[in-house]
């Protein structure tokens, strides 16, 4: 990642950064609702309030991410362009973020990766690069593009600006919310989880990573007190695979009070429940936070709780629960 | 619909009606998200603004009418209770206006009623009294209630608090963006289009109702100049089979500058690609709208356009595409 070195910025992530993030974006972001349910609340015996970050532009927080680096880089680098290598969120949001800022973006996509994730990602105007999938395609091709091309890489998670930016929907949460217990989010590669913990931490409100119980990293990786590997990761939530970052882990190790798992049945059954009730698409990752708070009660029950909805990108025509079809008048 | 007498308030909807209602019910609503896509904003060729009463309290703007209505009664009638006859959307929304007034409520619910519809109104605190499908039950059961009970009979939208109340949604999205130049709703018994039309109206911009083919009750209306009924109304927009009013006609026909129709494949096209762009949970009754844009480009090509999203009250496992399993891991 020797492009990183070219964008200022500090070693780690600090409160500061996070609430100077929040003012550079503002003007590119949705201010995403808040929404509350009688209904769920009564299912959890808590009160809820989710942070629907599926209604961010490109349908999840990633944007917030991507927006405060591009916004950190000088008038020379964005004049080069970025890439980055993703087959989701990241990718789209990356695209978008440059379209706006008018910097031009390479996405190299494994070409494995579902046709709705591409066309998000080409719909939003960035260049797609086909590469083999898997870890090893991955990094020869950040390795090459290193060595020639002046672009910028930016990665999808492991960087104090990054991680800066996906702290500013807690920050967002938690100034229209007074009085949370607790702040719960989806735990990937910790990127949205560590910036979601620097803001909680420093309000005293507890902060709770969700993890798959079959992409369980993060938790092995705190019992360890090093950076574990799933082996192999697999989940419904297909945005919760990732490993933890040098840059996200101690955050996290610090920062979080508790990484919870759930099944992947309890992230189908609670997805379902948000849909109905919340009437928002949300996608498996985000299902796991209100999962969790179902599933732990002596954690959560009684208490006002912020729920990160970290995106909403699902193909309406594959869900994980029987549907039948509902006919047309003739 | 002798109950009504009893409410004070004006013989027809006028703009002050709508400016007092926003500011009566404000404390119990849900300010709704007004949310963008370029994805649809391409596919439209137009700037789209979806105002998302999907979102509102119970799923639909009907909690607005409902509420605004209730905070009209006398003491002495809030303490008698109220009722209605609901199968869908208003019965949820007065059963959730009642609970927070602490006003008695009761719902007449045809039997036939999906349960998911019922689940609804009954989780919101209402009273539930299953009568026989079709309108003679119905007549007859508001008839014995008026000449046995003191309650007040609350209707779904042929009165002007009721209409007024819906109103709000579209001041509300005129004062959030600015140089619309057309509002757009879907068009049933005439509330949320009347309320629309008199907002639009008073600012000079442009009021479209839109109706399913299979139920161009309003749209023959308006060329007959007189109420007239689609027989047998059907469609796939189960908010949308209703009548117009004697209170509602006469605003739509003189506020409303078309009546446009589209059909059952049109809509469910249309609501595919506002779950899918929009990350929000539609009903067909509400993705008529779109589909309209989409339709109609001599009307809207290359315009501002703020399209109301009536509800979200859907049976997320009965949808009107086609659904493969998306499987869990193991």
């Amino acid at each position: 990642m020797t492009g990183w070195q070219h964008i200022a910025g500090p070693d780690a992530l600090n409160l500061d950064l996070i609430n100077r993030a929040e003012k550079l974006i503002a003007p590119y972001i949705v201010q995403t609702p808040v929404l509350e349910s009688t209904v769920l609340n009564a299912i959890a015996d808590a009160q809820l309030f989710f942070k629907c970050e599926n209604l961010q532009r490109t349908g999840a927080f990633k944007f917030r991410g991507a927006m405060h680096a591009l916004l950190n880089l000088t008038a020379e680098q964005r004049k080069q362009g970025v890439y980055t290598v993703s087959s989701g969120n990241h990718g789209a949001a990356l695209a978008a973020a440059g379209s706006i800022l008018d910097i031009p973006v390479q996405v190299a996509v494994p070409s494995n990766a579902p046709l709705v994730k591409k066309d998000n990602i080409a719909n939003n105007g960035a260049e797609i690069i086909e590469i083999e999938p898997g870890m090893a395609a991955r990094e020869a091709f950040i390795e090459e593009k290193q060595n020639q091309s002046q672009r910028i890489f930016i990665p999808p998670y492991n960087h104090p600006l990054i991680m800066a930016g996906q702290g500013t929907a807690a920050l967002e949460l938690v100034k229209a919310v007074p009085d949370l217990d607790a702040l719960i989010s989806p735990l990937g590669g910790g990127g949205l989880l560590s910036g979601t913990a620097m803001v909680g931490h420093s309000q005293n409100i507890s902060v709770f990573g969700i993890e798959p119980e079959l992409a369980n990293d993060a938790y092995l990786s705190l019992q360890a007190g090093s950076i574990q590997s799933a082996l192999p990761p697999k989940s419904i939530c297909d945005g919760l695979l990732t490993n933890l970052g040098e840059h996200t882990f101690p955050v996290i190790q610090d920062y979080v009070n508790a990484i919870l798992l759930v099944t992947e049945d309890e992230v189908i059954s609670a997805m379902q429940q948000l849909w109905q009730a919340l009437k928002i698409i949300v996608e498996p990752s985000s299902a796991t936070v209100f999962a969790a708070v179902c599933k732990y009660p002596e954690y959560f029950q009684g208490k006002r709780l912020g729920l990160i909805i970290s995106g909403g990108n699902v193909d309406v025509r594959r869900l994980p629960w029987p549907v039948t079809l509902l006919e047309k008048a003739e």
